[in-house]
C-alpha cells in the first residue's frame, strides 16, 4: 500500500496482510467494550451492538485521496476504510458501487431547491439495489470466518443480494422472506439457485426466527449477513458516504436524505462522514442528516416528532416494503443523529410516495422503488414544511430500483393510447 | 483536446468545436456515396443504409490511449471515437456504459471454456439494457439538429431507454410498442411521462408505422434514434468494442457472441474492434464474431446456415421478444462478418434460453433478459457443437435485464419452501 498504516492487528504477522485490513477489534457502541473481530454481534457485557473499531491510515491525506482515486470503480477503492483485505478485488465478489451521482437540475427545479440537488442513484448496483455494498462487506467476513452458508431475513433486496453474492463466490445460501413479497423480489431472490424460504409473517417474524435458528446447531457454520456478521456487513453503508464526497470532488454536502429501514444506513452514512473528516479527506463543516419513512411504518419518525428518545414498534402497513421494519434497531442512533446534526426525521404516505416516483421518473430519468419513492417524497415534504433548507447543497438517496415494486406504480402508468398502425387512427387518437 | 486531430468539417469554423466531433458526413454503406450530416438515414443515390463517417485521431495511440483512460466512466470517455461535440459530457443526458465486464470462472468451468470467459454486462446501464448507449448518441444528434420531439419503435427496452433519455434531456418523447409486451416494459415506458402509443401488431408493424409517421408534416421536427437518427443511435453499438477491449487492457479478445436483432449492433462492435485497430490502440489478430437468434425468430441464423446471402423475413414466436424482428435490416452484413471473420450465426429453443439465463444466474450471479438467455444459451450450443473454440478467449454480451423478463422464468423460479416461523417447521421441510 502506497500510505502508511498502523498496523496492531493481534492476528498479523509482519509477513502477512490482516485479513481485515485496517479494523483491529469489534467495539461496544453502548460500553465500549472491545472483542476480537469474529462471527459476534452483541456485547457479553451489556448486549449493546457491536460495530467494528480501525486504526485507520494516518499520514497525507492527499496520498490516500490519490491511492483511492486510482483504485477500482467499485467499493473496493475503498478497502484501506473497510474491514477487509487488501487483496479483496482478487475475490470473486459482484464488486457493487460507485454508483452514479446525478446532478438532478431538473428535480430542483421543480422542488425549488436552489443550493445544488444530486441524487445517489444505488439502482445500478449489480442487483440494483444498496444492499449488494452491505453483503459484499459480510462476505468477505464469512470467507475469513470458514463459514459455509451464506444467509439473512430479507423484505427482498437482501435476498437477491445474497442469492447472487453467493453464487458467484462459491457459498451455500438459504434466505429468508415473508411469504407475501412482490413477485419481481421473489423471482430475483430465487433464480440465483441458493434455497429461498418463505416464512409465514412479516420481516419481524422473519428476523425473529433467524436468531433462533442462529442459535441452534443446524446455523452453527451459517453466516447471516445481517445477524451475526451485521457488524462487517454495517460497514458497506460507508460506502455511501465515501462516495458522495468523492464525487463532489472531496467535500461535504451540507444535507443528506436518506431513507430508514433499521437505521442503519443513516447511521453507517454518518460514520463515514466522521471518519473522511478524521483522516482530513474532506474538510470539516457542518451537515445535516435526514431521515425518511412511509406514514405505515413510521415509528423513528414518530418518536422524532414527539421529542422521545426510544422508539416505540409498529406493525408496517405500507407499499414500500423494504422500509417495512416495524422494530428498527437503529433507531434511537438515528434520532440521536438527526437532532445532533440539525437534521429531521419526516414520513409520507403511500400516494405520496407514488407520486413521488413518478417526479423522479418524470425530471430526471431515474426509476426509484418505493424506497427512493418515499425518500423523494420526503425530501418534498421537508421543503414544503420549511423543516429542509433549499438554499443549501443536498443528496438525496435513491437505494432500489422500480423494476422490483412495479405494483406501486402499475395501476396508474401504462400507454397513453393502442391503436391501430395508421396515421388515421393515430391522428384520431389527439396525439399528433 | 490533448490528441491532435485531422479537423475538416464543412459546418466548423477555426473558433468552434464541431457539433459531431470528429464524424464528416454520412457515407452510404453499399455505394459510398457521400452526403452531409444531417436527420436522414437513406442514400437517395441506392436506398441504401447511410452511416457516419469519420476523420479519427491520428497521432501517438499512447496519449490516445491516456486521454480515454482518464475521461468519464461512461461512453464519453469515447467522445473523440463518436459523433458527439468536445462537451457532451457537460449537456444533460443519462452517461451510459462502462458497464462490467466479469471474468466468468464459474460459468467457464461449467461450459468447458478454457481460455477465458467473460460477460459484458450491459444490465448495468441507466435503464438497465443496452439501449441507453444508442438512444445516447442518437439524442445528441437530435439536439444538433433542433428536434423537439424524441421517438422511436421498440420492443421495450429501447421504449424505456427513450423515454428516460428524453425526460432527463427535456424533450417532449412519443414512442411506440407492440400492444402486447410484457408489463414491466410497458410500465418502464411510460413511467418517465412521456406518450406511450400500444399499436396493434408485432414489431415489424410498429416500424412500418413509424416510417410512414416520418414521411408525413406530423413528424417534420420528430427525431426517430432508430430511424431519421439510426446513422447516429447505431454507433453508440460500437462503445461495446472500445469498453471490452479497454477492460481487457487494450488487447482484442479472441472471439464475441452477440445477440442479434435488427443485427446493427453486433455490425457495429465489428466496425468499434476496427477502428481500434486501425488507430493503433489494440494490436491487430483475428478475431471470430458469433451471432445469437431465438429459435422462434432466426432468419439469419437459417441464412448462415443455408449458406445464402440474402435474408428471408419470417414470423416471430419466442419470448425474446428484445430480439423479435422477423425482417432484420443489417441481416446481410451480419452473414458478411461471421463469415469473414470465421464466427457463425446459431439460435437456441426458448427452453434453452430460460435454462441459459439460470445457468448465468447461478454461476455468476448475474441475472439476464431473455437476449441474454439466448446469447448464453448461443455460447452452450456453439461450444457443443464444435462451433467454438472453447480455448479461445471468449466474451459473452449480455445486453438486458431479467426483471424485465420475469414471465420467462417465473413459472419455474420460486421458494424452496413455505413455512411457519419455527425451527421444527425448517426441519421438516428437509432443509436443516
Amino acid at each position: 500500500m502506497a500510505v502508511q498504516t498502523i498496523d496492531n492487528t493481534t492476528e498479523a504477522t509482519p509477513d502477512t496482510e490482516p485479513a481485515f485490513g485496517p479494523a483491529v477489534a469489534l467495539s461496544c457502541r453502548e460500553c465500549g467494550e472491545r472483542v476480537p473481530l469474529g462471527p459476534v454481534f452483541a456485547c457479553q457485557e451489556c448486549f449493546g451492538p457491536l460495530e467494528v473499531a480501525y486504526d485507520l491510515p494516518t499520514g497525507d491525506p492527499e496520498a490516500l485521496r490519490k491511492q483511492i482515486e486510482s483504485g477500482p470503480a467499485n467499493i473496493w477503492r475503498y478497502a484501506p476504510l473497510l474491514p477487509v483485505p487488501a487483496d479483496v478485488v482478487d475475490k470473486p465478489n459482484l464488486n457493487p458501487g460507485w454508483t452514479k451521482l446525478v446532478k438532478a437540475d431538473n428535480l430542483a427545479r421543480e422542488l425549488g431547491v436552489t443550493g445544488g440537488l444530486h441524487v445517489k442513484d444505488d439502482s445500478g448496483n449489480p442487483t440494483h439495489s444498496f444492499k449488494d455494498r452491505v453483503v459484499a462487506i459480510a462476505l468477505e467476513a464469512a470467507r475469513t470466518f470458514g463459514l459455509k452458508t451464506l444467509s439473512c431475513s430479507s423484505t427482498g433486496n437482501l435476498a437477491g443480494a445474497v442469492g447472487a453474492a453467493a453464487a458467484r463466490a462459491g457459498f451455500r445460501s438459504c434466505v429468508f422472506i415473508p411469504h407475501d413479497l412482490e413477485a419481481g423480489k421473489v423471482v430475483m431472490a430465487a433464480v440465483y439457485g441458493g434455497e429461498l424460504v418463505g416464512i409465514e409473517g412479516n420481516y419481524d417474524d422473519v428476523n425473529r426466527f433467524c436468531s433462533e435458528l442462529i442459535g441452534d446447531p443446524i446455523g452453527e457454520d451459517w453466516g447471516f449477513v445481517n445477524v451475526n456478521l451485521r457488524p462487517y456487513y454495517g460497514e458497506g453503508s460507508k460506502t455511501l458516504a465515501y462516495e458522495i464526497c468523492e464525487q463532489l470532488g472531496w467535500r461535504l454536502p451540507d444535507q443528506i436524505v436518506i431513507p430508514i429501514a433499521s437505521g442503519s444506513q443513516l447511521t453507517k452514512i454518518d460514520k463515514g462522514l466522521q471518519e473522511l473528516i478524521k483522516l482530513g479527506l474532506v474538510e470539516e463543516k457542518p451537515y445535516k442528516i435526514y431521515g425518511a419513512q412511509a406514514e405505515g411504518c413510521s415509528p423513528v419518525s414518530a418518536a422524532f416528532k414527539a421529542g422521545h428518545d426510544v422508539v416505540r414498534p409498529v406493525k408496517p402497513d405500507t407499499i414500500a416494503k423494504s422500509l417495512a421494519i416495524g422494530n428498527p434497531a437503529d433507531g434511537p442512533y438515528v434520532l440521536d443523529i438527526a437532532r445532533r446534526t440539525g437534521g429531521a426525521v419526516e414520513d409520507v404516505t403511500d400516494e405520496q410516495c407514488v407520486a413521488a416516483i413518478k417526479l423522479l421518473a418524470r425530471t430526471e430519468g431515474i426509476f426509484a422503488e418505493t424506497a427512493g419513492g418515499v425518500t423523494v417524497g420526503v425530501l418534498k415534504k421537508l421543503i414544503e414544511t420549511g423543516q429542509l433548507d433549499p438554499a443549501l447543497e443536498t443528496v438525496v438517496l435513491n437505494t432500489g430500483d422500480g423494476l422490483k415494486t412495479l405494483d406501486a406504480v402499475a395501476p396508474t402508468t401504462g400507454p397513453t393510447a393502442v391503436i391501430r398502425p395508421t396515421l388515421a387512427a393515430f391522428r384520431e387518437a389527439g396525439l399528433a
